[in-house]
């Protein structure tokens, strides 16, 4: 089944144009664009499938990446104390509020070992993901192949497209013969992705720490990506959201502070993931100049500007994370979720890999089984088996998970369909109950 | 000079895919998308060259379109309600929060005269300017044309062009003949309209009540779009963000009750504008569903959601409206700031059309002289006769204005020469001293 069909939008297409003579069908005059018929941009997507509303009511909602648990108070009051002021209730700069291009300038100049300019090195987004769909408008044009790995965050995809660009999928490949594996046991094979690129990729995604994987990319494996980003002048799209979430004294390596790489490489970062607050909708871009500036000319047209009083929390957050010692508190607080949770994966025996970075694990649901005539939905059939796992886990023990087939290519989905996602950006006690309930799965286990 | 080299952005198209290979410079590796050399996505705007920065300390800021007052207390304290619960400070649905699209149905479902389906017909996006972009996203295809009159909100050209779009524009012809003008001075000659509308013509972007105007389309003028949109089978964008602001009693009609136009026309409302509060960034969609949902595929993948606890205070808002006497007293209060600053240009006996709704108000410029060597800026050289009059304005008198010839294409750009757009947005205060500076020019009258 296409996509269109799927959602009923088959008279969208075919129809509108001569609808109106033709017919007294007057719910489809004018059709929507052919970039919608791209990119899975008009399927039902995993997120509506795996949908609370789809699930039993006390499910314990490990599927979906956002917070249980409230930003900082320090965080909050600033953005009270924004609220307070006229200035900060109306339009910012395009740019950012400067109060906030010199906090991030704060915190990411150290890391990237440069003296960030705040007016040409810095653009403050509505979330990382317009800011990323603001990158698509500035750079690609019609034919571009974008790269990116497998599994990959779903939104790339239909980003890219809705902007002429052509998604191409390099898998990162699992091995999960240790004893315990790890996210670092997704392998990039560099012959595949040097095969991968062709005359018209314009640009590659690196996302590390990486949703859904964990993994926290090496130096040696970011800088073979660099040599070819060189060789292939290729923009890189650093998707870095989870920068300040790494376990166990792995190092994260930002791919801009590489060698030549600054001139090509565009850093993302997320208030919302910093400081749990997805729905505040703050990211922004780091870059060279030749980056941020036609970036800018496109966010500018895309949203004007980005909210402004959580614009002035972000930089008191930021503006305070030092003296608090926050990321490092953050993370032995993360550190103790995702113990919370794979505690209960190992009780049950069931092989997952240790993320190494952000706040997701790969569980191996493989070996998972089901009566043979569960009353599965319409919607999770025909779809990868772990379509069919993530369901029964959600049905039977009350604990949902995303399946990962959703994040590869039709060629490559069979890799994903052995896992589900589970996020550990729930407080302590909801993960613990979660790992109690999926102890239930045992006798489905073969 | 074209718009790229106003911006010192000639590297970036011509050298980038070569500049690697041929010289050493590393400042423009990758070239910028081709989307950005259209619709003057990056020529030096009208903003950046009336800046505050850029003007006396002490100017009086009529320039921008946004509020020296904060939300009202009662909207804010909403906000602040939000911020203290969890949920509300993490994603909202893409649709929009359900009691943000619950409070829009009850407001706008009366002046529509209809019963709004709250999933499929009413949409909320970041701001009224996405959630246009978004449409442009969702229906345009390579070569379609959009009609706009002019004067023209300046976001329209290259969220336009970015989206394959090729804007059309049909001035509105002022006729400043009467003692009084108004803004209904401002005609559309229709044979010229229907002339612009090509095979290709997708949709007419209607904005009423008009920026910078204040025009508020007459059902007449409605009816004549109406007849032209059905004829053609065109989409109808009814920018009706200043919807809540006429003044004298004047009619608002909503192209969308017009007979059959609710199946064509995509109607968009602003909470920013509504409360005073531009920087939340709050606005929505209201449409039938086969405009509503592509044009939900279309911002999901743009920004995914819009910020929620601005929603729950939007919708806080909208609950309040009407027991509150919102509107009816919000217009009242714009009506005396419209006099205190219009009773300053009938004190210098300047002419200017009295606008019927908006907070924009335009002042005939053409006689206002200076001296010959006066030391204008470059940006303002070499652009309409109003860039030096708007310039002149703001350095001598200390009131910034904008000229109005940026609002029109090329061709049509001496009918705006005559005019500056003063916003009055501002506290009576403010107005009343402007009022009073602006007397200043007396001797520079001819």
């Amino acid at each position: 089944m296409s996509p269109a069909a799927a959602t009923g939008y088959t008279n969208g297409s075919s129809t509108a144009l001569n609808g109106l003579k033709k017919s007294n069908d007057r719910s489809n005059l004018v059709p929507f664009s052919s970039r919608l018929k791209e990119g899975r941009a008009l399927a039902e997507d995993v997120w509506s499938i795996f949908n609370a509303a789809n699930l039993p009511a006390d499910c314990l909602n490990l599927g979906q990446g956002y917070m249980n648990f409230a930003p900082p108070t320090w965080v909050k009051e600033a953005a009270e104390e924004a609220l307070n002021h006229v200035a900060p209730n109306h339009y910012s700069h395009p740019k950012g509020r400067m109060r906030l291009r010199e906090a991030i300038r704060d915190v990411y100049g150290p890391q990237l070992g440069r003296n960030l300019d705040v007016e040409s090195e810095i653009l403050v987004t509505s979330g990382a993901n317009e800011g990323q769909y603001s990158v698509f408008v500035a750079f690609l044009e019609l034919g571009d192949e974008v790269i990116m790995f497998e599994p990959f965050f779903d939104q790339y995809l239909p980003s890219v497209t809705f902007n002429g660009g052509v998604p191409v999928f390099v898998p990162l490949h699992p091995d999960f013969s240790a004893e315990k594996p790890t996210s670092d046991d997704w392998k990039i094979d560099f012959d595949e992705l040097e095969r991968a690129i062709s005359p018209r990729t314009k640009m590659i995604i690196v996302n590390t720490p990486h949703n859904p994987v964990g993994k926290v990319f090496t130096r040696e494996e970011l800088e073979k990506i660099a040599a070819l980003a060189e060789k292939h002048n290729l923009l890189v799209m650093a998707d870095e959201v989870y920068d300040f979430l790494v376990f166990d004294n792995k190092e994260h390596v930002r791919i801009a502070t590489l060698p030549g790489m600054w001139d090509r490489t565009v850093t993302v970062g997320s208030a919302g993931k910093l400081f749990s607050a997805t729905g505040w909708r703050i990211g922004w871009l780091i870059g060279p100049p030749s980056i941020i500036r036609p970036t800018l000319a496109a966010t500018t047209r895309i949203v004007f500007c980005t909210n402004s009083p959580f614009q002035e929390a972000a930089a008191a957050g930021l503006e305070q994370v030092e003296r608090r010692d926050f990321f490092a508190q953050q993370v032995r607080e993360y550190d103790e979720r995702r113990l919370a949770l794979t505690a209960g994966f190992d009780k049950l025996g069931m092989k997952y890999s240790q993320p190494e970075g952000s706040y997701f694990v790969l569980l191996d649901v493989s070996n998972v089984t089901w009566p043979e005539d569960y009353p599965f939905p319409q919607s999770v059939r025909g779809r990868g088996r772990d379509f069919r796992a993530c369901w029964f886990i959600a049905m039977e023990v009350g604990v949902s998970s995303i399946p990962v087939s959703e994040f590869y290519c039709e060629e490559h989905c069979s890799i994903g369909e052995s896992y589900a996602r589970f996020a550990f950006c729930k407080d302590v006690d909801t993960l613990r109950r979660a790992a109690d309930r999926l102890q239930a799965l045992k006798k489905y286990l073969k």
